[in-house]
């Protein structure tokens, strides 16, 4: 699943041990300038944070010999002597649903711990839609939503810390990356206008600080740096995944999807990269689906109906009744009655009557509830209808008009399309075969299409690793292009022509 | 007493409304490039704290009109609506002893309130070497002298707002000058090393910080700014001193000096400028003298020898009993007594009996304490002895080979300097007339000898109302040479021979 770029390890945080000239009556220098003097002699030209002068003035009573660290080019500490513990950095992928924590050993590149926990911010609202809505109440409730996105990250570091063996004062650095609200959230920032036409977020460049000033514990003057957004719907984790992928360096022609209440979109190659929101709905999310719920126990994930029989995969394992449908079951269900023929191009159910008449296998399946509404019976109590279809529709119409209009930016038929990558936790979990039968994703062949699930943590990390790739990181907001989609004035024609799902490849029938 | 030079008014804080485009479809900026975008429409590039951005995304929602408030290129708030309240600024000398706080009313330029009081770390040490003396016992002492001194500006900032009629949300700025151990103090810096050879200071260089992040409540993203000192013994003050005197920009050839514990010397003009630090020890301060005591009641701080009679000015009026000498008190005795003859160029005492053959009116206020040690009576339980002229001469003799070192530098005689400047509050209390017989300034004509008291408060005050003024301070120490007095190879054999007090003149023997 990683993306595997490799990188030139070149870390942002830096120790020099420097030694420095014995102050005599001749060398009226002050000791700030004796170290900063020193480090420019390494080509460095620092900046600091005035609490660190105490430290200072206590490190070169010690003597000659310090250890100075520096985070890019702001001096963080100075130590007496040569110091011998070894400086980390964490980055965190601030997902609405998951928070992933990754803890590098600065001195050889290499991954010290793992680990992920759920946003604490889900009590107050599934998705970043419903997170906003919170928000709406109040300055309380920002702060409430600060707080729990903080004990998230809190929570990991103590975890990802004592599995590396370290203290907190060893982590010089923290490098977020987030969908926009989650960057707004985590700094206090009201998010109200994302949900709101048109559509503004407050900030979208990378932000740098101090990391007490945010409430995040490292260094006393460690810091935290956000990776910048493309737009307020499509954010940092996609600069990051744009960053893992090498997307926008490489010859190679790719399209980059985050499935998820907002598709977002980016598509191009070194050439040129646009990118774009699609407002898909909660749908990918289990919302609006009446037997929908969220990828918890119980839920049906994985279906496969082209034995046919129903064969179901249930978070839990086998022997737990399933008790509801989530993204991933609902695409690949979607998907297998169209390979099947129990739906339509245009979505609706056949008859059972007509089913049955055919000799399909799955007739029995198929229902009408109360007012002639068709369903599927995936299990005793869990039912796919004609409305959860249309839902699935209307939010993979959006999605593949976002990259409609992306490709077309670009010139692109799907002939020019060489790799699709699924980004997001969410594309780890679909089904490539039906996401291409759906027309989520374009009718390329389907080994082309691949998920890149851990792309955004694998972008934070590389920008921690190295400040080349950093640099380029926070310069790709200026050189991807964003289209708004709601801007476009043909959306709403095409969007309701990609409500149809597409011709079945031969391939993709189910007899 | 002011130096009074015009300044145009330019201050460092600026506020400015902006009418920002209202957001669309097809403008995907965030906020905070919008008014970025507009401010530099104005010429600024600016930075900021990241919790601006919660105020921000505030400030927006109200509408396309807001007030910015600019502190340098620093963005610290923005605020909806055409703001009506002016910005205010604080001037703080953050004196060993007193502490003065001017406010300034930007819009205007006018100084809306002063008030000063005892520096609130003297119970800790009457001068810089008691106080680095507490520090040298920990950093809980630090702790104890940096909130002490946060306290005393805390308390003025109370005084000064009430006067003006506002609140401490609208002080932007606060400037601070003051000697480099002040200062050290005040960030929490232990300011040991400037009291150990070879006395090397932490940072000498113009700090500028969060005021907040110090401890020191203004605006909540309000700055404090430290201007820099020349060395570890001429501080901040002293760089105040020359901005508010035009010393190191003016054609006249002038001296200033700072009398004190150490003596702070600054000589020049615009042509060149070197600045130094003698160790007159405390003498000036009382310290030392036999009935030597601070500048509080009961201290004799004037005395008048000319009348053939002993008239003293006692702290407290007429009517209280003396009880000691203060430093001003001292140099008017040693030098009535030198300009009576009572002491001889040597600072030998002549005896009654030699007194009383010359029928001096004075003859019988001489006497022996016990072994034989000479003494004057200036009042029924204060003396003036042999030592403490002694000392006196030991602290004058110290300054005078300062200033006849950086003299020497300019290659300047007596005849070349065109006004001697008293800075410093201890410059406000010396009889200039009494200086000079002294040879604690050259003997120039006494009417080019003033006190300039208020100078470094003065200096301050320019820096908040002109940030070219604060430009040209911050450029100073780069420009003032800095002499180190103990670098000196004959310093001893010039200390030597300043000990004596110089020939009078005739207009200064009293018959």
């Amino acid at each position: 699943m990683g993306v595997g770029r490799f990188v030139l390890l070149e870390p942002n945080v830096r120790r020099f041990v420097l030694e420095l000239p014995e102050p005599d009556v001749h060398d009226a220098r002050d000791r700030l300038a004796r170290v900063r003097d020193a480090l420019e002699l390494e080509g460095l030209e620092v900046s600091y944070d005035v609490d660190l002068l105490p430290a200072m003035a206590d490190a070169l009573a010690g003597g000659a010999l310090v250890t100075a660290t520096v985070v890019g080019e702001r001096l963080i500490d100075v130590e007496p002597g040569e110091t011998q513990g070894r400086m980390h950095a964490v980055s965190i992928d601030l997902g609405t649903t998951t928070v992933v924590a990754t803890l590098v050993d600065l001195a050889g590149g290499a991954v010290a711990a793992v680990s992920s926990a759920i946003n604490r911010q889900t009590p107050y609202g599934a998705d970043v839609i419903a997170r906003i809505g919170h928000a709406m109440t109040g300055s309380d409730a920002i702060e409430e939503l600060r707080r729990a996105a903080l004990e998230t990250i809190d929570g990991l570091l103590d975890v990802v810390c004592a599995e590396a063996g370290i203290g907190r004062q060893q982590l010089a650095e923290v490098v977020v990356v987030g969908n926009a609200t989650m960057l707004h959230l985590l700094l206090g920032v009201d998010p109200t206008s994302i949900a709101l036409s048109p559509f503004v977020a407050t900030f979208l460049d990378p932000q740098e600080l101090r990391a007490s000033d945010a409430g995040v514990r490292i260094h006393p003057r460690g810091r935290l740096v956000l990776f910048p957004s493309f737009g307020a719907y499509v954010g940092a984790d996609l600069v990051a995944d744009v960053l893992a992928t090498g997307l926008a360096r490489d010859p190679v022609r790719r399209l980059l999807v985050d499935v998820g209440t907002n598709g977002e979109i980016v598509c191009g190659s070194e050439a040129r990269v646009v990118a774009t929101a699609a407002p898909a709905g909660p749908a990918f999310e289990g919302g609006q689906i009446s037997c929908g719920m969220r990828a918890t126990e119980g839920a049906i994930e994985g279906v496969d109906l082209s034995h046919g029989e129903v064969r179901l995969q249930v978070i839990g394992g086998d022997g737990v009744r399933p008790e509801g449908i989530c993204g991933s079951g609902l695409v690949d269900a979607v998907a297998q009655l169209r390979a099947t023929g129990v739906v339509t191009r245009a979505g609706l159910f056949r008859s059972a009557e007509q089913l049955e008449a055919d000799g399909h296998p799955l007739a029995r399946r198929v229902v009408e509830l109360e007012g002639g509404l068709k369903a599927f019976e995936l299990a005793p109590d869990v039912v796919l209808t004609q409305l959860d279809v249309r839902e699935l529709q209307s939010a993979k119409g959006a999605i593949a008009t976002g990259i409609e209009v992306a490709m077309a930016a670009l010139g692109w038929t799907v002939t020019d399309l060489e790799e699709v990558l699924l980004a997001g936790s969410f594309g780890s979990y679909i089904d490539p075969a039906n996401a291409r039968v759906l027309g989520l994703v374009p009718p390329v062949p389907v080994e082309r299409i691949r998920a890149v699930g851990n792309a955004a943590s694998e972008g934070a990390k590389m920008a921690l690793m190295s400040f080349r790739e950093r640099e380029v990181a926070f310069e790709l907001p200026a050189v991807v292009e964003y289209l708004e989609l709601s801007a476009q004035e043909d959306f709403n024609d095409r969007f309701i022509s990609n409500l149809a799902f597409p011709e079945l490849d031969e391939a993709e029938v189910v007899a």
